[in-house]
């Protein structure tokens, strides 16, 4: 896709987003056109990626496609948690990486750069675009220390036995802890008691900004405190305003992040740099299995890997990488969706009759004249995209003239040239660039043409044989392409095949 | 591959490597079998990576992928240099990323992910396995820091100016600087001067630990002695040391690093820890072209991308991964290799040869007894891997047998069941798992099999097609698959094909 910012489409569009924050869709203006920063959080990485992490990762990849479509230069950071991610997403109890670690006898790194390979092929396949920088927690230490001690020169911080916390009560005096989430301090104050002997606290909202490290604790540095290491709220505040500056456009994250790590994040950023970091929040709702979050603390998760082979026992057979993308796409981000293998099958369906219409287009012959109504399409897939982001409704609009599209392959109505061709570039735009929806062959890459060819030379051969009622080749051909895992379809005057 | 430490091939085997630093082939001995420590100079990530990039990537690749053979349990690590490396490899000049950075308007770490993914796309082409950590400089700068604080304390730095310098020449007093170039610091104290104005160093021989950041430069931390960055030489040290320990078995890089950047990394960790670090010193020889080493500096690479598209004026045709890797094991990892288009070119036959021989293999019908000469190949193959990583004799012994599988092939000749069996195994654990040759078809992935399967149908009905006397058919189906980019060739009693 080029980003081609003399076309200054962002100059015109209307995208409204909605902003987590006010709580209401908003004009989406950057604080400096035609430069938009962007930070998302990313996997914090001690285990496989699940369907829970492709939702967010998807998400702010349409978002990041659709703002350069629009001509913005986007820098988009996500990160990577390699560190201070404690068990519960507490203050307490072991760092998820570290127990990983030592329950599989591996240095922390190790397992970091395990799953960050296994992540990136995950993210690969679902044809997410890698982010502009993307930060490692652990490679950010100073950063954070520094983060810390602004924080303690504003007074919004108190050291407590090596360890320093972030004091909650005292910054809700100046700022509004709990902006972001709703939340009210004065309850949470009130219900929440330390239970847990955490006696270094002196309330139990308040979140370490960063931890001395038991004995036993691998992975530590030196700091003016202790020898510890940071919390994981910090990591974000840091991160983002080192490469998108004191103030910065989006922020994104999945819905479950906005409480307790969101609304810790504004507040450090506040505390440490007297205002506002983030213009935009926005959040993508979670995947649900029976109802429930699917997460790995909740256990109840199923891996991309998995889907990929379909080896899960609630899985009924193996899902591409594209039908998971679609699968997320044909929500709004915004709507919770719900994991069964009904939902995939239709997805896995309409994604196949989707790019069966979008390869049928590239087959077209102009006429004359246009006698299907497919006027407006690419303005209706906008106008659905800047209504905060609608695929479903950009999909259903595909979805429509895919019909008329079949219409006019069938012989029964015509097209122009002129239409032909803003059809064709429409489709591409927003199937390809946008939606970022690949034809499984083409995911495979290599010499994909070459070998389609073959097929399609069997095919006329097959044909061939018909015509010389020569039934036994042309049944030999019908089931050993079968057998091999072809589907073939005899339509009116043409063949059509595909691999199952 | 599967990793198996408890078959202790480790405690049978005889490995032999040359270590640079005492100039003699030495038996290999881990300090703590069955654990071994591997640490490897990767890519300062500011440009697309050239043939001189594959070499080193390709032959650790092959020490890693044998000793995980042995048994052995390797902690691989390789670093990517991201901050530090000045232009000419010298202590002054500006920052290889900042100014990359600076004339493409773009934030340093942006520079640096951009160009770090397409070496990890680059390397999975070239099946070079990702290591077990790929460590950032930048991201371990608090490592550095204390590296530099501890040789300070053991008195061989000294603070000039907000920055800090090795002094070589008290540290030769009591070690020994040059003991792994062979360089002797007597002459170089003579015939070095000071012309570059850089009076803050005592000799111009000193090597910088740290520098003070000029006011215009990004890419800076605080430290004890000034807003900085730390120099080149010292990352590898502190991540060397952090992720293997204060003593480890393997540290690989091309033997353009020996010095000054080795032989500093030596001084470095001697002074700091008061003892070496390194067992084993292992260089690569370069790539060379009309003689001259290739290099980015030099300004005549050719990038592994403008290999695989053939896009380049020196370049007569597209290579593909798998030729280059071929091509570069080709040659003991210790000689040179001069580019060529003739030699590519009769990496690509031979590597086709092989890998024809190799799918022929997957086909031979046992018979009663064996008729070719093909015993003791599994022990020749370890033995020239052995002795220093001889991947050429190892090619030869697997071309001497891919005769004899041609012979049986074409029914001149009879394998045994047992031998056909060992032969297999012996075929797939050096071609795939040790050398790390894949057949095209393989690499691009997907659904190759039904595609070839495809093609097998369309050649037995052509053979049909000759048996009815349909020549019509025949032909057609010769002549369109051609046209499509097929190879056919007729055998006595078999059709083979392949893609051009």
């Amino acid at each position: 896709m080029q980003t081609n910012v003399d076309n200054y489409a962002f100059m015109e569009h209307k995208l409204v987003v909605y902003n987590t924050l006010t709580r209401k869709k908003e004009q989406f203006i950057p604080l400096h056109t035609p430069n938009v920063g962007m930070y998302v959080c990313g996997p914090t990485v001690y285990g496989d990626a699940h369907l829970g992490h492709a939702r967010p990762a998807i998400t702010f990849d349409l978002l990041f496609r659709y703002l350069k479509h629009l001509g913005y230069k986007v820098r988009y950071v996500r990160n990577i948690t390699d560190v201070g991610h404690l068990e519960n997403d507490a203050d307490s109890g072991e760092d998820k990486i570290a127990k990983k670690a030592r329950l599989e006898q591996l240095e922390p790194m190790e397992i970091v750069q395990y799953y960050l390979n296994r992540y990136h092929q995950n993210m690969e396949a679902l044809n997410v675009l890698p982010p502009s920088i993307e930060p490692h927690a652990s490679g950010h230490i100073i950063e954070q220390i520094d983060f810390v001690k602004r924080i303690l020169d504003a007074g919004f911080a108190y050291e407590s036995e090596g360890s320093v916390y972030f004091d909650v009560e005292k910054y809700n005096k100046q700022h509004n802890y709990g902006k972001l989430s709703g939340r009210n301090i004065e309850d949470m104050l009130e219900t929440t008691r330390d239970l847990d002997g955490q006696t270094e606290k002196r309330r139990s909202v308040d979140f370490a900004l960063w931890k001395k490290a038991s004995p036993e604790h691998i992975m530590r540095w030196p700091s003016p405190w202790s020898d510890g290491f940071p919390g994981w709220h910090l990591e974000c505040s840091a991160m983002g305003t080192k490469y998108l500056g004191d103030e910065f456009d989006i922020h994104g994250g999945g819905m479950d992040l906005i409480f307790p790590h969101h609304e810790c994040e504004i507040a450090q950023s506040t505390a440490a740099l007297g205002k506002e970091t983030v213009k935009y929040w926005m959040h993508n709702n979670m995947i649900t299995i029976n109802g429930q979050k699917m997460g790995k603390s909740l256990g109840n998760f199923i891996t991309l890997e998995q889907f990929f082979t379909g080896n899960h026992p609630l899985l009924e057979k193996a899902y591409s990488a594209m039908t998971i993308r679609f699968f997320v796409l044909q929500a709004q981000y915004r709507s919770t969706v719900d994991f069964s293998n009904e939902a995939l099958q239709a997805a896995e369906k309409g994604l196949q009759r989707l790019m069966e219409a979008y390869t049928r287009l590239q087959k077209l012959q102009a006429g004359a004249t246009t006698t299907v109504d497919i006027a407006g399409l690419r303005e209706r897939c906008e106008q659905a995209m800047q209504d905060d982001l609608n695929s479903p409704i950009v999909i259903a609009h595909l979805f429509d003239v895919a019909k008329s599209i079949n219409t006019i392959y069938d012989g029964k109505a015509y097209i122009s040239a002129f239409d032909l061709t803003e059809l064709k570039e429409t489709f591409k735009l927003f199937i390809e660039d946008i939606l970022g929806l690949q034809t499984e062959t083409e995911a495979e890459g290599g010499n994909s043409d070459a070998y389609k060819g073959a097929v399609d030379l069997l095919l006329q051969i097959r044909q061939d044989a018909k015509a010389n009622k020569d039934w036994a080749t042309a049944d030999k051909i019908r089931n050993e392409l079968a057998a091999l895992g072809f589907e073939i379809k005899d339509g009116k005057d043409r063949v059509e095949w595909g691999l199952k």
